[in-house]
């Protein structure tokens, strides 16, 4: 049986971390093999193109950033995510191609039509896609809230921009999960952690019958 | 007056930089606003990713080498290329995205379709194509010897593949040359290095007619 590939996307503070691994655990305890993983990063060189992206105080072009996500993805999909699938394996992976056009084509280039069209291209080009995405949504104040009880004192690139940069990503992906509407869902996610994770195994369920576990 | 932009390419030991140089040296010499530059590399960001490729040890997929080398490309293009071909320079630059596809598609893949598809999608998606290109060929003994005469003792990635590799990568440089004659030039490199420059002056000359300088 070929595997599931899961994604997460959503704002900083929106809880994506935590549901995919209570995802995870859970579907563990059932009995699934999963492979739980995050972008960008995921593979040693991915990790490393995490650091250059997030960390490394490099002003790029914003065709350039956006190449680099691709090429993060590029080894994660390769080394990482297909193999998994080959192996009927369950894929949960924080944030993946809609973070890129929500985070840099929403939010840094503010819906530039040459670089969602590249974008668009780029995603295209990518040998898999997610069978099923979770846009995890909140209103700002508690996106923000949840960010300060964080304080892991490492604020990277995007933790640090503004409220109005924060409102184009949000914006992004509520326009990518209306136009993929058969594959993202999208879910409230302002409430408890428990309740919010209800939500997603009930709409996870129907994708779940049949596979054992 | 639009710039022009004029790229060296070639295997190990071809002597791109050396005739890049002096071909900077002599425009320059005739009054002529030359930017001479490098790939990969070129500016801060690309120069970071550089090191990452072909000294950071990384063992990425094809897909994602090939992405990385355009990524670096891009915050070249859009940080440096563009800016000086918009002012009217003359850009020289030692490899640009012939390289990728003779290393990456020719040399790395062995002429992988689909490597070499999404290679050229990326050329595609690039804003701004060489006006002129100089492929600088040599037999593979005559780039062994200047390669061994260098000896910096800092061998990158590519320098230390072997002869079939190498074989593999000037076949590449081959066909973009014949695919893309009218604006490649293959150059006989394997005499002294005055020779070979005064045969680069003379494809170059009748660009220059009406350039001033």
């Amino acid at each position: 049986m070929r595997g599931l590939f899961i994604t997460f996307e959503g704002g900083e503070g929106a809880g994506k971390s935590t549901q995919a691994r209570l995802l995870a655990d859970h579907l563990r305890a059932h009995g699934h093999d999963v492979d739980l993983t995050r972008e960008p990063g995921g593979t040693e060189a991915a990790e490393a193109l995490r650091d250059f992206l997030l960390f490394g105080g490099h002003d790029l072009s914003a065709r350039a950033e956006v190449l680099t996500h691709f090429a993060a993805r590029a080894d994660h999909v390769d080394r990482r995510i297909l193999p998994a699938l080959a192996q009927g394996r369950i894929v949960v992976c924080d944030r993946f191609a809609d973070s890129t056009e929500a985070y840099q084509g929403y939010g840094v280039s503010h819906a530039d039509t040459g670089l969602l069209d590249m974008i668009g291209q780029l995603r295209a080009m990518l040998p898999v896609q997610p069978d099923l995405t979770f846009v995890l949504q909140v209103p700002p104040d508690v996106a923000r809230d949840r960010l300060r009880q964080r304080a892991d004192g490492r604020a990277d690139r995007y933790e640090a921009e503004d409220a109005a940069f924060h409102a184009r990503v949000a914006a992004g992906f509520d326009a990518i999960a209306r136009r993929d509407a058969a594959r993202c869902h999208r879910i409230d996610a302002s409430g408890d952690a428990g309740g919010v994770q209800q939500a997603i195994r009930a709409v996870l369920a129907p994708r779940l019958a049949g596979r054992g576990g």
